[in-house]
Formats: C-alpha cells, structure tokens, sequence
C-alpha cells in the first residue's frame, strides 16, 4: 500500500447548522447536537433504468448515485445502548437466541455519500475504535427488506415528525456466515458446516438527495471513503474493509450539488 | 485465520481417463497428456429464472449451478507462452501499448465448478507459484463479451474440432483499476487519478454441465476452493483472494451427477 491509514487527528469545524469534524482528509465524523433542522426537500426520482422499490420490493441498479455530503442534515436523539457489554456477553446471548429460535439472520446497510468526487461509506462509531453498518438482527420470520428499513429508521431516522427517509433498498451486496458462536465469519458457508449459526446480508440502499439523519447520542455517524477501508482488515475487519471490492463494479454517478 | 493455507502436497493419480492431481485436499490440479476425448453430450438448459445470453449478451442470475468437477473433461494443446519474461517487461510493454491505444482494458473469467458440495474456481498456474484467472486483453474497440469469449477459446478451448465450449458469460462482479504503470492495482480509480492505465473486469462464467477444455501444455488447470482462496492474499493476489467475497451474494446450486 502506498499510503498510511488510520490516522484520526480530530479537528472540529462549525459549517452551515451542522456539525462536522474531521478526524483526518480521510473520514468524517458527522453529528450535530444543536442543528437546527434544515428544509428537506425530498427528491423525486425520475423512472429510468432503474425500477422504485416500493415496499418490500428492492431497488436494483448497477448505476448508484452518490450525493455530496453537504447535501445532508444530521442532527441527534436518544442514546441507542449496546445490548450487550463484551464479546464474550454477546456471543453467549446469541447462543440463548440460538436455543430459541435457530439461525440469526442479520441485515446490515451500506449508505454511500461522496466527497470530493470519491464514495463514502456512513458508518457508526461505538466508543473510540468500534465501526458497525447501521443494520440489525431480524425478528423471526420477518422480511429482510421491511426489517432493513425498520433497523434503519431506529439507528438514523428522527423518532417523530415528517423527516423520515424512504429507506430505497438495493442490491444484497454479501453475505457472510457464522459457523461457530465465534466472532470469525466467512463469506461462504464452510464445507461441513450444516447449521451455521448466523448469515449476515449487506444491502446497498440508495440514499435520495436530501436527508435528515438523527444519530442517537452514543454513537458517532463517519463517512469513510472506500480508500480508507481497503486493506484496512486491522481497523475496519474483513466485512467491512472488502466493501470496496464488493461496490467495485457499480458504476458512481457523482452528483455534484 | 483456524485453517493452514497454501499447502501443496502434490499426489498424482490416474482416473477415468482424465489425469487428476491432488495438490491437497484444497486444490486440485487438473491436467492430461494423453487423455480420449470423451462424448461430450451438450446440455440443454431449460429455460427459467434466468435468460439465455446469445452472441455478445451476458446471462445475469443470482442463482449458479456449479458442476462436479468429474464431469468435466481435460485435454491439453500446444503451449500459450506469456508475451514477457518478467515483470519488468510487462510494465514496459504495457507503457508502449497505452502510448498507442490509451487505457488497456482486460477482462478475466470466474469458473466454477464444485467438489464436495463446495464451490471451486478453475485458474491457470504458470511454473510453480503464480496463478492467474483465463482471460486477457481487448483489442482496442472490442466488445467485453465477445472478446472474453475468445481469449477463453485461446487459453481453454481445443483449437480446432466439434468441442467447442459455448461460454456464457454472466454478471461482472469486480472492476479493478491500475492507477499506474506499476503492479498495484486498486478496486476503484483513487482520487485525483484522471487516466488510469488498466482497467480489468471480472465476469462469472456459467459452464455447462459437460465441457472439454484444452490446457496449453505449458500451465495447469488447478480447481481451487474458495476457501483457500479467502484471506490468501499472499498466494493469490488481491484480486483473486477477495473472490469469494464477491461471490458471496450468490446462490449456488451443487448439482451433483
């Protein structure tokens, strides 16, 4: 690799009602406690190559338009807790999940935003080093689209009011396995392996031209640049550091605002 | 990582007419000097899910048959030899051509095939160490499609006679660009790269059920399971290591004869 990663020299700015720091040229951490809600215009799509996702249904392109940061609010609400407070918790509760009620199924979202000309991926912070896809757990049986959507609003929609995205879900980008009540996972179920305790699908959801993200106070909200990620298993992990390479071939549309 | 990588312990046996190597239990190298010919019968894939890709058009499904490998059939041709000796010649060729005919584009072919009920892909060992996916350059105005057809034909197919593989080729599932003339390779175009010099695709290839491919005397035919490939980027490379990751989204379907 010819550059360095994971720098994070943070540096704080006040920009527009909106509060972005930036903890390097690399990525951004967006949040805001204060800013005043902005006029959201939502965006009327125009029919093209590309068929609406209504509900339930998938938006599937090969084309993704990625709007420029500035093109979107962000601003704050109630902490989401982790429900879990170690690896170690976590695993052992998925295994009582596991009793119950078989395989977990996850789905997880990538949200794509672009900066100087280059895609970003929204990502949230947990503490100083944890990075998740917004996403989550599916309930039993429920659909994976409808249960994308439900897991979105509750990480990055306002709790109320008329500023709720229309989550446009894409493409199922991967999906990863779980054999064991382990921590490692593979993007294929293992040979052998006849009950693999979860499968984790990552969707590519189209972001409109103007949204309102409400970040719940715990978190932090950063838009990563695919050069960040790439070869970045050390920070990022094998999920989501390949993500550069499993996007590689969508075509960006670089929408400059 | 829980498994050993990159072991190959070269074991030869003779079966069916069809000389077979076991390198390792992960990876098989599929060559013969004397093989017959065996009938090739020509499936008839029934029409579904899935569209019949005719002269030029590519055959996009998410759901993949993957065939055992014995059904399959290896012969060998006169040898293909590399057109540089070193990797020093290649960059210098490569700068020539770019003088001549602008970015070079090329294009590479995912062979699946499987063994055990997990999925293999087919790749091409030149000497001892080095691996690549069949496939090549375009000429300069070709057609993607088409020109993977014939750089197929070129590496895999007998050079003359009625065992012609019809190819059909399926979605592109990874772009990689070479921002220089050097060897690194990135799965976009970084930043403030404006001429990037390479770009390669990769495209899923549906093979038949039955087929006979002609190995040019000079490289094997290894089938290599997806995971020995996954997080093996020191013995494939990039871009072949991060495969089962790109195909993670689709469905396979192990056909077993």
């Amino acid at each position: 690799m010819t550059h360095q990663k994971g720098q994070n020299a943070h540096t704080y700015s006040q920009h527009s009602g909106l509060s972005l720091s930036f903890p390097s040229i690399r990525s951004k951490i967006l949040y805001s406690k204060t800013s005043p809600l902005r006029f959201i215009k939502r965006e009327r799509k125009k029919e093209g190559d590309r068929s609406r996702g209504g509900k339930g249904e998938m938006l599937t392109s090969t084309v993704v338009n990625a709007y420029p940061l500035s093109s979107y609010t962000f601003g704050t609400k109630e902490p989401k807790m982790e429900k879990d407070t170690s690896v170690a918790d976590r695993l052992a509760r998925m295994k009582v999940n596991y009793m119950k009620e078989g395989m977990r199924t996850s789905v997880e979202a990538i949200l794509l935003v672009q900066e100087h000309n280059h895609p970003h991926i929204l990502l949230l912070q947990i503490g100083n080093t944890f990075c998740k896809l917004p996403g989550g757990r599916l309930k039993p049986g429920e659909n994976e689209i409808e249960g994308l959507k439900r897991k979105l609003s509750s990480k990055l929609a306002a709790s109320s009011g008329p500023l709720q995205p229309n989550w446009q879900i894409g493409e199922c980008v991967a999906i990863w396995w779980r054999p064991n009540f382990e921590t490692i996972m593979y993007p294929y179920c293992p040979p052998h392996i006849t009950k693999p305790k979860e499968c984790k699908k990552l969707y590519l959801v189209h972001l409109s031209e103007r949204e309102y993200f409400a970040v719940p106070k715990n978190l932090k909200l950063l838009a990563v640049p695919l050069f960040e990620l790439y070869d970045n298993v050390q920070r990022y992990g094998p999920v989501i550091s390949t993500i550069p390479q499993q996007l590689s071939r969508f075509q960006f549309n670089m929408v400059n605002s």
